[in-house]
């Protein structure tokens, strides 16, 4: 498939190269985009220069913000003894609109996936450690993926956690179904999980 | 679901105004980008703004084109008095990979779509009746989607090109199952279509 544009062919090009994006489908949207005002596409094109510019990650928890603090880390009437750790913003939003949980949250940026060449250093987690150090945390709640992935993450996590003494390590209760990735979770279900939460130790048997 | 960051908030608003791009889609999307280089995000940006600014539509046959005419139209090589209708650039693709049509084209931008509030008026038909008075067209391929919209459409064209009794009006062969759009179909069943044309009065029956 050879495009006459080598303009047309460097949009549909970027759009490829977004994940799940093929080739066929990105040349449908840009011919969508084409069909649009000058404006219209100016106002496309801003839209991810600025958000690239404009984001900052929150220096408490490293989850995506407008400001130095993200809004829930800058709620009083949070618990923040109470951390959830998870993978990405998609996780924060769907635990957020189970509306079932009132501590904060710990953003990873990820897992620990060697096929992907993601290791533990490639994610946010000494911060969480320098909290439990300076006696911040009463609780971490896992939440990440029910993947082997998220659970090679969890177990890394908990064996830097277990030697205070004082910190009490939970998970998700698997209602979530093994090998779904967590923010497809329905509501229920993931509600559940959170108030139904299980000593991590607990799956270990 | 609230995006806490109006700025990520409106990327994935951007993204999710193009066909068949949900909000869930769109924020995975986001998220890949945040994740680059400020310089690849900005190239990603500056791609669909230069595309907008610079591409023309061919003075002569309404395909999209980075000079005034595009390099079919430009080719002495092609058979300029052999026209084929077409909806859009990504059903020239479908054929020109099928490397068995030696004419040229006639790009409408669209079919007629009451539904969608697409007249005739909104689409090129006007240059092409203009090239039949001009008498500079031996035959017209109608290669628009095998749908009751296209259909419509190529009876609308063919009323108008009838009055002259030189010009062969065809169709593509339909081999290309109904109710399929165009640029979706093999290169073997498209490639038979077009060598197989069916003079177009064969289709009323």
């Amino acid at each position: 498939m050879e495009i006459p544009s080598k303009h047309i062919a460097r949009a549909v090009e970027q759009l490829a190269s977004l994940p799940s994006i093929g080739k066929r489908t990105a040349l449908r949207l840009v011919l969508d985009l084409l069909r649009r005002s000058p404006e219209e596409v100016e106002q496309f094109s801003n839209a991810f220069t600025t958000m690239k510019n404009e984001v900052k990650i929150c220096k408490s928890c490293g989850n995506i913000s407008d400001a130095e603090i993200c809004s829930i880390c800058a709620n009083p009437r949070r618990d923040h003894r109470l951390i959830c750790v998870v993978e990405d913003i998609r996780d924060i939003l769907a635990i957020e609109s189970t509306a079932s949980y009132k501590g904060i949250y710990h953003v990873l940026g990820g897992v620990i996936s060697p096929m992907d060449g993601q290791g533990p250093e490639d994610l946010n987690i000494d911060s969480l450690i320098k909290k439990a150090e300076e006696n911040r945390i009463d609780e971490v709640i896992f939440a990440l993926s029910a993947t082997m992935e998220g659970d090679t993450t969890n177990f890394y996590i908990y064996k830097k956690l277990k030697v205070y003494k004082s910190i009490k390590v939970t998970t998700l209760s698997r209602g979530v179904s093994v090998g779904t990735e967590l923010h497809y979770a329905d509501e229920i279900t993931l509600s559940r999980s959170i108030t139904q939460r299980l000593p991590f130790e607990s799956t270990f048997q």
